[in-house]
């Protein structure tokens, strides 16, 4: 399980206000305590710092991987601004994201030919967003396919279902679970990912169902979440996820993390 | 989701004491406080009462059925017990329960035939508990089929197909959730049940494994637990669950749960 540490988001106001005013400390020491707490690789997305993005993300790049040793998850519609973040980051990155959306998929393409980056790839194109599961798995197939020819093999595919609010929709949920299954038995080596708390939009208590609907979506396959690894009761059940459906060999990670009052949730 | 609450249970000390004591005041309070935290159907089983089982399940019927009026579900592996419970239960109660050991098999048939009760059907036979997902089909197949023989149809059926710890086998986990998936495949109106809690037998936090194993469990199909209602964190994934599921349209249910605080967790 892929955790995709999700807060250095400009979205998010104390990440806003300290990349405005330049605060390194703070911005560092969510990264640290982001990877501290489990995550695998950090989002970094500064998509509401309009007109500087590029410079700003290549920034962000540069001071997160002056103190942690994951790597980054570039997370910007604009080529420009991940083409810039790329060549600063050491390592393997991973690229947030493509989809079918021509003018996306022409842009972000050429970013990863010829490199070992991983990429979420988003199941939608120019018409919208799938509203079944056959519309879901059939923009799968087309992402797993079409990169596949330009030489992207299908593990460094993360596709991301796009999860949509069950306030909005009841059938959003299964549908999301559903998909899942039917991409994973199509493409076994592809990864799933998503961002889980869009499930919840517009609902009391989005924890308890963001929470609830993560480890529906490992029972079906998913094996990758942008998430908040700062909150510990998610991660209690992701451990309790992990155990439940036979990913942790006798409950060894669950019981270190019992042992480190990691589950006293 | 038909919940079963399993607070009067002999086996719990303080339920032991209540009985040996012929404390009906607390016995009754704890059927009230089932039924109004959301347990559809009350099981009742005082199988540690040795060599006076039968005569204290028929009082136990008759002093819960005086302050609730959902069904009971009678739990005893003893036929003579379980028609004593059923001769004093007012209206159609559920017996816990039926299997393919053989004894027990032509000793529970009798009871069902002729009457409208449902049945709990542990998914066992003589050779033992299955090890695999196909020999869970297999005895579940044989359980439905002859039933179904004998005029039980499905719909009166609560398959269990048997929860063990994944502390003692890694793919005990995955194992009943796939099953449970390929028995709704093959018997749609069929209704599956379990004991959640053995899941997480000799782990630590036992209540988060409980938690996490609920609601994947919902997510393969199972329609029914035999579960701890005063448990406020389980019910409250409960409601989760059924939101992300679709089973809770527009979460008029989730939503009324938060309005009530029972969501507060």
């Amino acid at each position: 399980m892929l955790i995709i540490g999700e807060l250095i988001n400009t979205s998010r106001k104390k990440i806003g206000e300290a990349v405005q005013a330049g605060d390194i400390q703070y911005l560092q020491q969510v990264a640290k305590d982001q990877v501290e707490a489990g995550a695998h690789v950090l989002d970094v997305n500064c998509g509401t710092i309009i007109g500087k993005e590029p410079e700003t993300l290549e920034w962000l790049v540069k001071l997160v991987q002056e103190v942690v040793d994951v790597p980054l998850c570039l997370d910007s519609p604009d080529p420009v601004a991940l083409e810039r973040a790329l060549q600063a980051h050491k390592g393997t990155a991973m690229i947030n994201s493509i989809s079918l959306e021509k003018e996306r998929y022409e842009a972000i393409l050429p970013l990863l030919k010829g490199t070992d980056c991983s990429v979420v790839a988003l199941c939608m194109d120019d018409k919208g967003m799938p509203e079944n599961v056959e519309q879901g798995v059939e923009l799968a197939s087309r992402l797993v396919d079409g990169l596949g020819e330009e030489g992207v093999d299908p593990d460094r595919i993360y596709l991301d279902p796009l999860v949509r609010s069950v306030g909005t929709g009841p059938h959003y949920g299964i549908m999301f679970l559903e998909t899942v299954k039917a991409i994973k038995e199509k493409y076994p080596t592809v990864h799933i990912t998503c961002g889980l708390s869009n499930i919840s939009f517009g609902l009391p208590q989005r924890r308890l169902l963001n929470r609830t609907f993560l480890v529906m979506a490992m029972a079906a396959g998913m094996d990758s979440a942008i998430m908040d690894p700062l909150d510990k009761v998610i991660m209690a059940h992701l451990y309790a996820a992990r155990a439940v459906l036979g990913q942790d060999e006798f409950c060894a990670d669950y019981i270190t993390a019992q042992r480190e009052g990691k589950l006293e949730v």
